[in-house]
């Protein structure tokens, strides 16, 4: 099948793609630049990655997202609490309905570019202070693809019962260099090491029984 | 309720404003610059409306439809066909989900600004070339919608029953100006009279027995 991926540079939805890659035609990779803190530092590793696999890459502007929507996440939000991702003070992270735009978007890009299925990297860790990330959202969500659109559009969701260590371990068997991805909320130089996403990419490493490759600031 | 109104500046659109208005507390009337022939002559009609309801008006640029999508109604697409609406070629004025992409936009914009639900002026005469006006994606996607969102979104489809003449009526019950509304996909100077909205538009207000204010080219 052809398909469309959604990768944003993280680990999860760069081995998303190599997995796709692996299984099916990936005509193009799909990133988004919402205008949040860490996006100058993934969206370059999502091209490499691309580029690294002979794929069309795509980035889809949405300002509005910064200029419009309330998140910490964004460059016009506060700062980004610390500590492991299921304390209370993450959910100032959320970015409202985010994988609802994002899957939208790509729905109708796949079917101006003739593909049938787009890919997203949810996994069943994903958090439930996400409500964009949970199973009655993405349900409901991936039957409006397929009815709204003409080529009857499918959500593929490779890793939906899989954990975060499980990538890791399939990302390491697909020989993805995961030094070439970014977690880290904050978006400075190096991973803060701190934030609820680098708890969390370290711990994934640890299960997994996987080389860390990430240089972290602390 | 809060609500967020969509309103592209058409007579459906601008009658669900108006409508909303009068039954709910209307936070922003929401606006999308996606890239069609007729964006220039809509927008500012959108605006001015919610000007006369002293309400906020926010326009989301969206660019990238008209760089990555396939459209005939796009800037980038070839001619609009003319004729009724129900005819094959209508069909080239799809723009791929886009009623998928502006609901989930404008979901987590009414998350954002503390809304309860968001308005769209789907009908039941909405057409079958257009897959996401139908009923099998509108459900699932207003389910998606509220179960994405922290504060349950909810989608109002007041006109969801209803044909276009019944939106003419309730339209002219509530004192529309309907001369400062837009339908033509050909985004000229006037409308043209003949493409299949501007066909549907005439219809709408000779069936309702309403006095059609526009001037049409021919």
């Amino acid at each position: 099948m052809k398909v469309v991926v959604l990768v944003s540079g993280g680990m999860d939805s760069v081995t998303a793609l190599y997995h796709a890659a692996d299984e099916h035609e990936v005509v193009a990779g799909l990133s988004f630049d919402y205008g949040s803190k860490h996006n100058h530092k993934e969206l370059p590793l999502a091209a490499w990655h691309c580029e690294q696999l002979g794929l069309l890459h795509q980035v889809v502007p949405l300002s509005f997202v910064d200029d419009l929507f309330e998140s910490d996440l964004l460059k016009s939000g506060g700062e980004i609490p610390e500590g492991h991702y299921e304390a209370e003070n993450m959910k100032q992270t959320v970015v409202p309905f985010r994988n609802g735009i994002m899957m939208a978007i790509a729905a109708g890009f796949a079917e101006s570019i003739k593909a049938g299925g787009l890919v997203i990297a949810a996994h069943s860790g994903d958090h439930a202070i996400y409500p964009d990330c949970r199973e009655d959202f993405m349900k409901p969500m991936a039957e409006a693809i397929t009815a709204g659109t003409y080529a009857d559009v499918k959500v593929l969701r490779p890793f939906i019962d899989q954990r975060k260590e499980d990538i890791v371990s399939r990302g390491s068997e697909l020989g993805i260099d995961f030094s070439q991805t970014w977690s880290c909320y904050k978006g400075v130089e190096l991973h803060c090491g701190k934030c609820g996403t680098c708890v969390e990419r370290k711990e994934a490493f640890e299960i997994a029984g996987v080389e860390d490759p990430t240089v972290y600031l602390e």
